[in-house]
């Protein structure tokens, strides 16, 4: 049996909000009669009141419904860098867009990117000052998720954004989970964003949709990101099918944020207590942490399978190896973690400290 | 009130499928499993099974599901282009990708476009051997929809891609209404494609379906095609509010299309026995055609907004400006029509006559 299998036969999960499988739509459309109009090109009212609320969500001017991050992104670096007539950007080394995208920045827009820190590392005023040469704009993704969701103190996020505009470069929010941070920084979405020219938030990380993202910035910005939106292919004929999902869970999950946050903050501290694990960070700033498992991966697979047949619980449905004594594994926290009762839990770490010692 | 108004308030229409709402996809999930599993980045049976079924209606090797066609039509010239390091295309002046798509192709790719033939005209094989420089690829639209949905012969298009394999010519065609010319080629989609090194359809035209378009041709293009498409952000976590309406509407209406086509040719006539008016073409060779009005676009406007309040069956939803003298307007047949019993057809075109004379 794979871990993958294993996982899947549990009842419970530590993460996320249950499987995704085509009831997310279901739901999300019960309530919406069957004679609403389609948006139709990036108009009507479905398209707009979403990309409205979003704006004023986030404090800024205006608002776009894309299909996907990768494609926002792209979009408001471009568009950051013709503003400047610099084809150059900085970001940290695991950007969303350095790893995960094919190299669509370069390769659809020859921009020059420019890595900021150390992978390992959070960016910091420092990494930023450090600079040799000027850039267009700087992205910086908060969290980071790719070192297990770390994040800047806000008062350096605010030194951050005023050496930017004394320096005349653009800053622009991957805020893929924003709304994740909030309850760490104690502060309302419009008032991240407020540090940034532009932001981007998704729709399925925390919130749990089924695809979609918004970019958001100010008017002249948005009616240029409309542009290219227009050229990737991503303005559709209809966006409601993501659109209407997207408002759906993002009204049930934005105030659970705080929820996923203190589970997350529990449960790395459960898992600290065990032998061979530590979490990254060690306290999470965020829904998510990284697990790193101080054992050989296919030890810690046979484990991991004995543990989930044993308890009905799954914590990890894959291990990524970091080297031949150590394998890793992302948590994010969502509705899921609220299903498993106390006592089953506490069973959960008591015989996952058995197993390991 | 607006042409659209009254066009709106009729219980009946001549063309398309009916109003663009949430039924449309409610319909589409009515019989899906709430437990079916949503495919992920590109994986799972749900756009598996759904391009494997596209690739053998094509009679390709392999097909890859797009949220739209503007994205995968630049995506197939850029292959076709670096494939044969040339960034050099052909296609006609009225071509989607020239007229529809704030030049992507053009921002994204830096690839030269050449017209071919006047805009007035379909391409032909004396227009492709007039081609004073060589080009990686040309695209052919099938058929020609911003001049009416006009098409070549089937022994032109079968000279016009032995000349292209000869001169070392990519062919891509640009199949949006594929399903829809089948009826007057006599043809299968397959025997069509066959003479095409890659081929885009459409899911929401004669379909009917929400948005989304498939790219077939061989492995190593589909191959080079997801690439592409992870660049541009349309490799989304899952496409499957889009599929799921597509397999269903594809099933639904692939062998509706002689209907929709005999429909065209019988409404031209009739529509062509009226003063003032001419069709482009006059007889349909597809499910579509465009209208001339000989009439000022006020004047016609108000005569259609009568006609649509004595009748209740609607024709045109907009006019567009021809000339001071002259408007027109695109029909594409779907099931709207089949609404319509015949008295009340008789009496539209009696009325229409009438207001006309």
């Amino acid at each position: 049996m794979t871990l993958k299998t294993a996982y899947e036969k549990t009842a419970f999960q530590f993460g996320n909000h249950g499987k995704r499988e085509v009831a997310l739509l279901n739901k999300a459309f019960q309530n919406i009669p069957d004679n609403t109009p389609a948006d139709m090109y990036g108009n009507g009212e479905i398209i707009t009141a979403f990309e409205t609320k979003m704006a004023r969500f986030l404090g800024k001017e205006a608002a776009l419904f894309f299909p996907s991050g990768t494609m926002a992104q792209q979009i408001a670096l471009r568009i950051h860098c013709d503003d400047k007539a610099l084809n150059k950007v900085a970001y940290h080394p695991l950007s969303h867009l350095e790893i995960h995208e094919s190299d669509g920045l370069k390769e659809l827009h020859h921009i020059e990117t420019i890595l900021l820190a150390d992978k390992d590392h959070i960016v910091d005023l420092t990494a930023i000052q450090s600079l040799k040469e000027h850039v267009a704009a700087i992205l910086l993704e908060l969290p980071q998720r790719e070192i297990g969701g770390q994040l800047p103190k806000f008062d350096e996020l605010e030194r951050i954004a005023a050496f930017c505009k004394t320096h005349d470069i653009r800053l622009h929010l991957d805020g893929a989970r924003l709304l994740e941070i909030l309850p760490y920084y104690k502060k309302e979405a419009s008032q991240i964003a407020a540090l940034f020219d532009s932001v981007y938030v998704s729709f399925y990380k925390g919130i749990g949709s089924i695809a979609g993202a918004i970019l958001a910035g100010d008017q002249d910005f948005i009616d240029k990101a409309m542009t290219w939106k227009k050229r990737y292919g991503g303005n559709l004929i209809s966006l409601y099918p993501y659109i209407i999902p997207a408002d759906y869970y993002f009204d049930l999950r934005v105030n659970k944020m705080e929820l996923y946050y203190e589970a997350a903050k529990k449960v790395a501290a459960l898992l600290n207590e065990c032998p061979s694990i530590t979490t990254v960070p060690q306290v999470p700033v965020s829904n998510m942490f990284h697990i790193h498992f101080h054992k050989p991966i296919d030890e810690m697979t046979s484990l991991l399978i004995a543990l989930y047949e044993k308890t009905n619980i799954g914590l990890a449905n894959y291990l990524r190896p970091i080297n031949d004594t150590e394998c890793s594994f992302e948590l994010n926290f969502g509705d899921a973690f609220a299903e498993i009762n106390p006592s089953d839990l506490k069973l959960f770490f008591t015989e996952l400290n058995k197993l390991l010692t």
